[in-house]
C-alpha cells in the first residue's frame, strides 16, 4: 500500500503522516506541500522538515498563479488583513466563510493530490480536515460532506484504483493533538500561524485553534516554549 | 449570471462555449484552458480562437509539472505511441481505463475551474463530458456518476456559491454536434486529433469519435474538408 499525504507542515496533516507512516512505513509514503501565494509561505520549510524526519519522498508543487485574481487575506496579493480573532468570533452575525477561505482550495489541493498519486501507484491520499475547520462553515471545503464527495469523485474518476480518507474530519483540533502526541509527532517542527513571522502571532484564527488544542491536551505547544 | 467554460478546443467544451454565451452574453463568459504536456497542444492555439470569436475573456494555465511523473500515452514525456483505433477497440478485452487516460485530469481541471470561477464571481461551470468518452471506462472522469460527484465537491466547497454543468454527460458526441451545428458553432476553428500534426490523423481514438459525430448529423467536418 502506498499512500500520499498532503502535507501543509501543520498539526493536522503532520500527524496525518505519522499515521501513514506507522501504516505504511516511510519508503511507501510520498508528502505533497503546494505554494498557492500564501503569506505564511513559512509553512513550506516546516512540510520539508516534517518529511526529512520521517524520511519519506517529499514533493512541492506552485500553484499561486490559479490564485491570481482572489482578494482572500490568506494571499500575499490581498489588501485585507488577517483577522485576529477566533473563526467563530469572525462569523458571528455573518453569512457564508472568513476571510482566509481560499477559493475551492482544498478541492484543487485534493485534485493535485490524486494526479500525483496515480502517477505513483499510490492507492490512498490522507488528508488533514477536522471539525473545528469546518465549523460554522468557515472552511467548507473541510466539512464531512465535502470530503464524501470529493472521495466520491476521486474514486469514481480514477475508476476506482484511488480514494480519500480524513481520519480527524469528524474530531476536534484537540483529538488530532491527542492522537499526535501518542505517537510522538515532533510539532517543534510544525508551522500554522498566517502571519509567518518569526514566532507564532498567537492571535490569528490558527494559532488561537491550536493553542487551544495543546491546552486541551494539559500540554504546552513546543513552538511557544521559544517565544 | 457569470459563466466559466473549461475550453480545450474541441467540438464538445466549444459547444458549451456557444450554449453559455448564449445564456449570459459574451461578456459575462470566461474560457480557462490548460497545458498539461499534451502532446497536442495544437488545441489550445484553437481555444484561443474560439475565445476570440465569440469575444469571450481566455485564459490559460499551465500545469505540467503535475502529471511529471505520468508515462500516459498522451504527455509528451511518454514512450508510449497514442493508439490508432476506437476507444472501444482499445478496451475490449482489458480492464480499466484506456492509455491516453491522463491521472484524474479532469477533476484537476474542474478543482482549478471552481477556484478561479469563484474569484471571478461566476456561479456556474460548464464541463464537455459526454457519453461517449465515459462508455466502457474509457475515461470514468466524464461518466455521470464523476460529474455528479464533482458537481457535488465543488457546491459543498465553495459554501453553495458555485456549481458545476455537464449539458452533454448523458448524450453522444453526435448529439453535442446536432447542438452545436444549431447553434453555428464555429467547428472549422477546434481542434481534437491527439496528434496535433498540420491536419487531423484520423485514425486515432477523438479523430475516429469526431469523424462518426458529424457523419452521424449528414454533414462532413470542416476541417476535413481542407485534408
Amino acid at each position: 500500500m502506498k499512500i500520499l499525504v498532503l502535507s501543509s507542515g501543520g498539526v493536522d496533516s503532520t500527524t496525518c503522516l505519522a499515521l501513514a507512516v506507522k501504516e505504511a512505513g516511510p519508503e511507501n509514503v510520498f508528502s505533497l506541500s503546494i505554494y498557492y501565494g500564501q503569506k505564511h509561505d513559512k509553512e513550506l520549510e516546516a512540510a520539508r522538515a516534517v518529511a526529512a524526519y520521517y524520511g519519506v519522498a517529499h514533493q512541492e508543487l506552485d500553484l499561486a498563479v490559479i490564485f491570481a485574481d482572489s482578494n482572500c487575506s490568506l494571499l500575499k496579493q490581498s489588501s485585507e488583513e488577517i483577522p485576529k480573532e477566533s473563526y467563530a468570533r469572525q462569523l458571528s452575525g455573518t453569512e457564508g466563510t472568513v476571510s482566509t477561505y481560499v477559493p475551492f482550495r482544498n478541492g484543487l489541493f485534493l485534485s493535485c493530490a490524486a494526479s500525483v498519486a496515480l502517477s505513483r501507484g499510490c492507492e490512498k491520499i490522507l488528508y488533514g480536515a477536522h471539525a473545528d475547520d469546518a465549523a460554522g462553515a468557515a472552511y467548507p471545503d473541510c466539512s464531512v460532506q465535502f470530503v464524501e464527495a470529493m472521495n466520491r469523485a476521486i474514486t469514481e474518476g480514477t475508476g476506482n484504483q484511488l480514494r480519500l480518507e480524513a481520519p480527524f474530519v469528524s474530531v476536534s483540533k484537540a483529538e488530532v493533538v491527542r492522537t499526535g502526541l501518542a505517537l510522538k509527532v515532533p510539532y517543534e517542527l510544525t508551522w500554522s500561524c498566517y502571519e509567518g513571522g518569526k514566532t507564532p502571532c498567537c492571535r490569528c484564527g490558527t494559532c488561537i485553534d491550536r493553542i487551544e488544542a495543546f491546552r486541551a491536551n494539559g500540554v504546552e505547544d513546543p513552538l511557544l516554549k521559544e517565544v
